[in-house]
């Protein structure tokens, strides 16, 4: 019908083909969160998707339906409940969705999967996930299943490039200098820098309080510092990902 | 940032204007499954995605993140678990996924939903999942849900000019003219009608048979026929529904 | 013991030699749920116990004991939870229940089972206990499920003899002519047509309102008349319901 | 409609006078369990409901469906699941069904409930789901709940005699000489004391063991003995158990 | 590293050569619950785990992390909530962990396993979360698992002895003299006799109350009666369990 | 009775003495996990209890009984389920448990609540058992719950000192320096550095792979190195952890 590597572009009978010659899926892990005055909510829903997009394109692979509600936000990595527009699932709802989907791509007879993660509050709810899957998969079945956060896969030389006086740590990385560029290079309608507040960066206690958490998240939302993003670091950014990830998957499904 | 109505293409602040505003948010339910040789398997996430569109655009609305997969299609009303590339979620999961979403938009001060669905099978978890978001928030709460399901809205005259013949009946249109048309209408890039079997309709027996259906699915997945299906079909039932849900809105939420 | 056909009558070692001469178990779901001023809240426990009764006997099976608490009731199907003496199960209660009956009765070495439904918001409830149970038990497994709603089976002869001047439609036949006349011929001390109102059919809207449904629902609580019930008309459908559940489990189970 | 005492078998206006005027409800627990070669499979819930239905006959009470599945039988109290027709529900699934129930009984205003159980193994899951129904509703609500198990209202001088040469105890008693006798006055149809087998009393190890139970369970399935049983002693058993539920109601409700 | 018979106590490549020649593992589960002005909370933990460590130490085996918290502490068995202290978990909750616990130990490839229970209500959980177990792993398996109540375990002789004025029967020995007697022997120093009431032995109506249960907790919270209790009659009550179960083992796993 | 921290080592009266005083309640959250050659498998369990004692004691407040099985280990922190001896508990049921005991203890007046935690893969579903609890409680409740993993309590000039050749960083502090000094302040006899295996330290891939991990934990579970480990690093360590631990509580708390 088209050439699209979107699993749910395609008809049954191309899915199919798709499959039995041994295609990889892709399954990109997103949420709905705030990002800041200078970024849409979708942010954590567009770069797995994209990113995945490049990766299914270069290996022949397919991108299932991104999951777009994360698991719930939390002040210390994403602004937290309390930012107008984050809307959460709870952990075992997020895990239930990772489980049925992974189970359903093996029944499906997909053996190849990649759960590429754009929330940090996903990482282990989507572990969990996939280990309910294989609970009720069995662990011996011939399958693999890689799970990845992309931000790991910025390389030293890129951080340095970008940070040339030093990178803040990926924890305060919320919809700041990364995430933007990124953005910036594969969505630039959905980024507005001139609204950015430079509010940032945000300095938390090593812990975290409930119900009420600790006024430190900075108002804007953004957790480190939008200054100096753009859509050239963000292409950096996004080779980096794409180029190891490619690599991670011609290696390990050989 | 942008005149978009997705709620996830909104910074937070500006989310934060549109609710405290009073805006509806419309919440589309969607599938990822067969739809014959000639649609893509996302037809159950296009349609009520682009209704919610268009309704949110008319009464200053907005449409949160479509739910990609849903519950288990089934043979007589989708195909069944058996095509390739439907990805299904249990009903208990895919009801939490709608109890987590609903009870969030409460907590983010939302007081008017309308949830859409796309799917046939998701009429009852969806219906499962409301109840069970009431469940948390109290039946007694300052909120209203209308829950419908986008092919209840095409109105007898325009059934009528679709099927001059004869109407078969919404249990078989499933990826047959209507559902066709209206792709032709908004997505005509994943419909390829030169591709459809003709091989419908489907005569189903009066039940259910477990765990091998029998064999009456058209061995396409069309359950009626799509001969006759045209963008401007679509056009027609697009206009029924998105007219009468503005209606139903201005009616509901006055 | 006794000739009776409902498992839960018959010693152990009676339901032994049964279920190892191959007897098929039908499983009937009910409700307790309101059915008008002039019959019993419960119609769906007795309508579906009674059609499996006649079947067991006509084919040598056996009647597993009635769920008699049913999914939760709906204003657009079966009045809803406002009326008095309606209670419900959730959804997943309900899933649960069945799923566990059916996973026993494949224990205790059961390969064919029927699940007869009697209350129209179980249907889906139901497919998903049976497909729970499913998932437990393997899906190659030897056994055949067989699940149905008995107004299905209702001949389009007969139909027209009931209403000869027109069907008002499956949706609005709660507590109406059809399920008035099957408990006229089974349970007449349970019908009291003296007292039915007269104040359908309903007019309902295309969309479901929570948490405070449209005032729609006749005060009755018929949602769509009652006049020319009789007890003869019930022994027509009753006919068509054993006759074709007959047929299909003799030519399934042969 | 009728005079039945079983809410069940009126309609919903009888319901809601009965309900208004302060009616206590009784929800009997049974469950699908075998009782000896002499007795059907339903004794734990013919038990409790004739007791349910003669309290509140007395005492004006409404008796709510009982529920016919049980939790899980266990070799050391009514045999285990490896006697023929024996089915179960998990401990997790009985206690979300009476959860269910009392919750509905409490938003149809019911502030009065006792729930009479007659099956060993339900004891645990129905205080357990009584306590998940006050989870939902909060304890601090103007409700108040009996739970009881029939045989504990057995009067000494009863038991002695019944039992002149020491009563064995209640745990063997499971379709011994108690039950049979009150099923010998309640439903005589259901016994046939020819086929009693007199292969017990068992003598149990203490301790279960999984998943291959101790050989100890007498094959008859009879824990204790049946010589002795009569209708008379049943009807003497009933009386204990009528009369002193009779003062507990009035007393509690007073 | 040491001798512990402490799973927890030993490295990985201890508890290796452990399992991998046979040995039994024992788990004891507790609760914190109040028992008495005389004595710590931590009875029910106390208790099974000093009965498994001595077996353990006879059998070779080795003794799991005791699970700290139990079952809904009940009126009639344990005082029930309201005593400060007394933390619990919900069925559900507790049947879960043993399900996991179990599940992993035989994922470890443990195939000999003892669950020792030192808290009433969690008798059926406990069966619960086995049977959880056994739905996972199959009841095929080759394993065995044993369940008990260290109270079984007291000889009758010795029941005799410790009270030769008649035993007030276990259902009352909530932190009485049995139990006193043994913390006594374990662990004096969680054991003030001089601040024991003796406002008991508690006289239960035989039936449960909810959300307010009847006064009739002795206000200590002792349900029975603590004088008398000494050391030396927790030493004779530990011989009895610890040899019971020393024969137990080497019988079932010989 | 005595002078403990430890909640489970008090009478009811003694605890509820404390927490009428405005006690806080430390909760610690252990796990049983390989922690290499050289330590024994419940080093998370005896970490978070060492700092907890001490900071309770410094501080009035109590200790509740230390969960002992944690969420499931994972090979890039903790080595992983394939390590004899580590029993998991699903992610799921470990929240459970963390919402019950925060319930129970909010139900039992506690307002003040510290979770600490010891056991790497515990943090999320620590976070979600809060939210959990909360769920249940509500959100607007005055009640101030702190979550803390305890080695972010290290300061800075610590680390320096400890690693005067630079910090391999917390992901791989599994069984490594850190750890095995504290152990050795707290509980030599658990350690024995003359069995540790110096086969580190791991270099992970960036991605987990399912259901067969990369080879690339060390074969001794140590995923650091443990040269250079000391009980008297181990007191500078606890130093930091108590003392800041004390400053948090004295001022969140006063």
């Amino acid at each position: 019908m088209n050439d699209s590597v979107f699993l749910a572009e395609l008809s049954w009978p191309e899915v199919e083909q798709k499959i039995s010659g041994g295609a990889a899926v892709f399954l990109p892990l997103g949420a709905t969160e705030q990002h800041g005055h200078h970024m849409a909510l979708n942010v954590d829903v567009i770069i797995p998707t994209a990113i995945c997009e490049r990766v299914a394109r270069a290996t022949g692979g397919l991108v299932a339906p991104t999951i777009p509600y994360g698991n719930r936000s939390q002040p210390r990595s994403g602004g937290g409940p309390a930012f107008p527009g984050t809307l959460n699932l709870s952990a075992h709802t997020f895990s239930l969705v990772v489980r049925d989907v992974i189970v359903e791509l093996y029944r499906q007879k997909v053996r190849r999967i990649v759960v590429l993660n754009g929330h940090y509050e996903n990482i282990w709810p989507s572990v969990e996930g996939i280990e309910l899957a294989l609970d009720a998969i069995g662990r011996d079945a011939d399958l693999t299943i890689l799970r990845m956060d992309h931000w790991e896969f910025a390389r030293p030389e890129t951080i340095e490039r970008i940070f040339p006086e030093g990178y803040p740590g990926i924890e305060l990385e919320h919809a700041s200098v990364l995430e933007t560029s990124i953005m910036l290079a594969v969505r630039p309608d959905l980024v507005d820098l001139s609204r950015a507040l430079h509010d940032g960066p945000a300095k938390f206690r090593p812990y975290d309080r409930f119900p009420r958490p600790p006024a430190e998240v900075p108002p804007s939302g953004v957790l480190s510092m939008t200054e100096g993003s753009s859509a050239e670091k963000g292409e950096w950014l996004l080779a980096d990902s794409v180029g190891r990830l490619v690599e991670i998957v011609n290696e390990e499904f050989k």
